[in-house]
């Protein structure tokens, strides 16, 4: 072994990120949509300077280096503020998604020891509803309209009176975030990300084969600030210098088309439901929104139909798909047309498209069967996905979930996956949603698409039922689409276009809407309370 | 502090960029060009395959951990499969340039302690001629037609015979790469990579303002494999999945533009020389090469004339100039244009172009002007650029010239810099290059380029020559073109338009050709020693 003579001591810190931001690209712009549907403006270096300044308030409320600070906020400029602020003083984001439950709140915020959360006004009755389960030492309020509740600190106050804090690189296995799993099973796990992690995040998430940002992009991202780092989004603008356009809580088809066009966003991102919404208000409205800057709609958190792919390349806009979880930073794949498949038919390429891709670089993948071996790269065998990489979580806070980890150090995803030879994943099931029927495996997730394909299928969800004979057996629950009218049988042919006899539903359920997670997923456990009873 | 609770102990590692491309992408169509003229094809599995085989073989002769292994070599696929095998199996790649003087390679050899030679047939009388000054235990040598001389090796031979190595995981600190500078003055030094720093290069140069490389992609690095890394397009294509095309040592317009238009190359990269060779080419022959694929030409290594961007222009091809040097692994800089550019005039949008542009992410830049003070981003001052950054040189192999780094841990890059407000560099000179007249700085770049502007100059150098009043005055060097005449009254008036009269040179020397260095730049210490004699 030769040492190398590169400044290999250097520290990888979101601290360079911030400062690059505020050196590099002061100007660029920070768009953000109020809760009223106003629109305001700042800029990046704005928002650096207020960073600075509202690092010192925090310092001078106590926090120091490894404290926990929550924020209960939009997509809004301040919540950017902070994700700048608290990495760069060495404490640690923890970002609550204000849309679970208030014991799971109350919750998280105990096991991740937030001393501060700031939260914005329109989310306080969210932060009273958990209150009682944590003592915060500081609850520091963003307000428009509401008057400081008693006890509570201005948001605004705190940043104009506060010393701006020269920064200080933190070490770069130090922790700058923190978020939560939203397990739809046991209680929600800590992950713990690191300053190196992230910045390793943010380069690949930049990369041409990922989100392909630069310098000329003006992100939007739909999916939360509180929903894993936001996929990268935020980060990534700054490290680039490209502009960011903020939503707030408003992400219904209209406001969002409306920021699209007005600021020539040239790449957003978000769950599949978000781009249905929008996708059925542009067919309504062809001729509205000039979207002709907007290159990439950056797909993830389930998968991806393909009469959406479709539908959107009607427009002349393109979906890319992403793969990733809390515990992957969150992005380890995303699926672009490989050169081969150029001269493929259109039905090729919507198949290849509605992928997971292929892993980002640094990031491995692997996959074992339910004989515990690894499963060739067929594109057949199904198994779960386990990765590994420099932005993948090696463990929990707390050391909780320990069973989530190889012995190897490889992370078990809970997905089950089918890997390609080009080592393109295709995701078929969590886990713990297969059907397990007679020894095989029935995917959930390939039976819900076709499914969906159907004209009369506005949603379907596919579960599992006990079965004394076969050990469990498919059921289908199915939304209607207004108006139109189908049967368990005329689903079951057109299912069999795409499955074998023996793995059709036994059951068909139809309701008028299926319930959903707090982060917009289909929420099986409740269907599984609903429906599933072993046949008499 | 808090830890992070990431996979922050996987080791950023060159290891894992090639046991993806022999993943990932195993079929992506590696191209060579041969001596003599013929085309071969081979793919990045079978490379890397075979670099298992060749790393086996190396283990046999002793190769270990840490140890130098020399290549004498062209842009060939074995060349790649030793960037493959050498820094996998933990020894350390050292690059020797065959352009240099025989005197400086056996220095060089003998300083990196190089323990075995890989050379190409062609190259074997390079290889004599400084074989005399450091015993090198093993030289293998790359055939196709010559005989194996005495006491060699045969490439091929050992490929087919090793016994494929499993790769181990080089801690990232480790070297992975050595390349010496050319410097034109004092002994060549050399810099060690580290694993670590040409991971993130090579995640840096693969980003949109970058190189901007995906796995769509083909590239044909010009730039020669034994020039610092070949400028990252080697290992950034097994990064990220795309295709390379190495063109040998037929570096000549023709035989370029075949292989640019044949294997429909998208991004290519080279020094200023070798494109105005390739705009001759395709100004004689517009129509001759369908150049549809190719998106960039990168360019490199000298200041980028505003007229070879326009010429390119002319024929719908892109030129990009970036900025680095060998002890930047290289690439520090790169130059895309401003989005608030986009409606700007031609000539505002080419003289942006004309820049070295803005730092690559995680490279931080400042300048220290005359006096030791760091300059303002004023595009007005002038300063000697220093950077710092993860894939930046700490010091030098074996500590020397430790005069080129500050006490705060700054590399002092020799470059006379101009800063914009938006952090875009402009090299004005090389430090040692600059005229100092009467206290004030003059540049020789600045003054060439403008030069060279004139339709009667083909190429044009400026020196400074030692005067006892204004301490130095500036020296015109310049070849005409074929059949066009000028003076030096036609050129002062010329230079008026741009270069204030105190400004303007002395003396102009009228010569039929510019003695060039190793690596094709102007060598101003011969044109030193030819003039700078003070005017009596």
């Amino acid at each position: 072994m030769r040492e190398g003579l590169m400044m290999d001591d250097h520290q990888l810190s979101l601290t360079a990120v911030v400062e690059r931001a505020e050196t590099l690209s002061p100007d660029r712009a920070v768009v953000f949509r109020r809760p009223d549907g106003s629109v305001g403006r700042t800029t990046m270096g704005d928002c650096a300077r207020r960073a600075r300044r509202l690092a010192g308030a925090l310092r001078e409320l106590g926090i120091g280096p490894g404290d926990a600070v929550g924020t209960l906020l939009w997509n809004q400029a301040e919540h950017l503020e902070l994700y700048f602020a608290v990495p760069s003083m060495g404490a640690v984001i923890h970002t609550l998604n204000p849309r679970l439950a208030a014991d799971e709140l109350g919750y998280i915020a105990a096991d991740a020891e937030d001393r501060v959360i700031v939260v914005d006004e329109t989310l306080l009755p969210v932060l009273d509803s958990f209150r009682s389960a944590h003592e915060l030492e500081h609850v520091i309020v963003v307000r428009r309209e509401a008057s400081l509740p008693d006890g509570c600190l201005d948001y605004e106050q705190l940043v104009s009176a506060g010393e701006p804090l020269a920064w200080s690189v933190a070490p770069e296995r130090s922790a700058a975030a923190m978020c939560y799993t939203s397990g739809t099973t046991g209680r929600p796990k800590g992950v713990l990300y690191s300053h190196r992690a992230l910045v390793l995040h943010s380069l690949a998430a930049a990369l041409p084969d990922a989100i392909d940002v630069g310098a000329r992009d003006t992100l939007l991202p739909v999916v939360p600030m509180f929903h894993v780092n936001a996929w990268g989004m935020v980060y990534t603008a700054a490290l680039v210098g490209a502009g960011l356009v903020l939503p707030g809580p408003l992400l219904d088809a209209v406001n969002l088309l409306d920021l699209l066009a007005d600021e020539r966003v040239t790449v957003t991102a978000g769950v599949p439901t978000v781009w249905m919404a929008v996708l059925a208000a542009l067919d309504a409205e062809p001729g509205r929104w000039d979207l002709s800057a907007l290159e990439r709609l950056m797909v993830g958190g389930s998968a991806v139909p393909e009469s959406l792919l479709a539908g959107f390349d009607r427009h002349g806009l393109t979906i890319v798909q992403a793969w990733g979880m809390t515990e992957t930073s969150p992005l380890a794949s995303a699926c672009r047309l490989p050169p081969e498949l150029d001269g493929a038919t259109d039905a090729e390429r919507y198949s290849y498209r509605a992928r997971q891709g292929r892993p980002a670089p640094l990031i491995e993948i692997r996959a074992r069967g339910e004989d515990g071996e690894l499963i060739p790269w067929d594109d057949e065998a199904m198994g779960e996905l386990e990765v590994r990489g420099p932005w993948v979580a090696r463990s929990y806070h707390r050391g909780r979930g320990a069973d989530r980890f190889t012995d190897d150090g490889w992370f078990k995803t809970g997905d089950v996956v089918r890997i390609d030879p080009g080592g393109s994943l295709r995701i078929c099931d969590r886990s713990k949603d297969l059907v397990k029927s007679g020894g095989e495996w029935i995917s959930s997730v390939d039976m819900e698409n076709l499914l969906m394909a159907h004209e009369a299928v506005a949603e379907a969800a596919v579960i599992a039922v006990p079965d004394d004979r076969w050990s469990e057996r498919p059921l289908a629950v199915v939304v209607l689409r207004e108006g139109r009218t189908a049967g368990a049988d005329q689903l079951c042919e057109h299912l069999a276009t795409g499955f074998a006899r023996w793995q059709l539903p036994d059951r068909f359920e139809f309701v008028d809407q299926i319930p959903r997670t707090a982060t917009g997923k289909f929420k099986k456990t409740a269907l599984r309370e609903m429906f599933a009873v072993a046949r008499s």
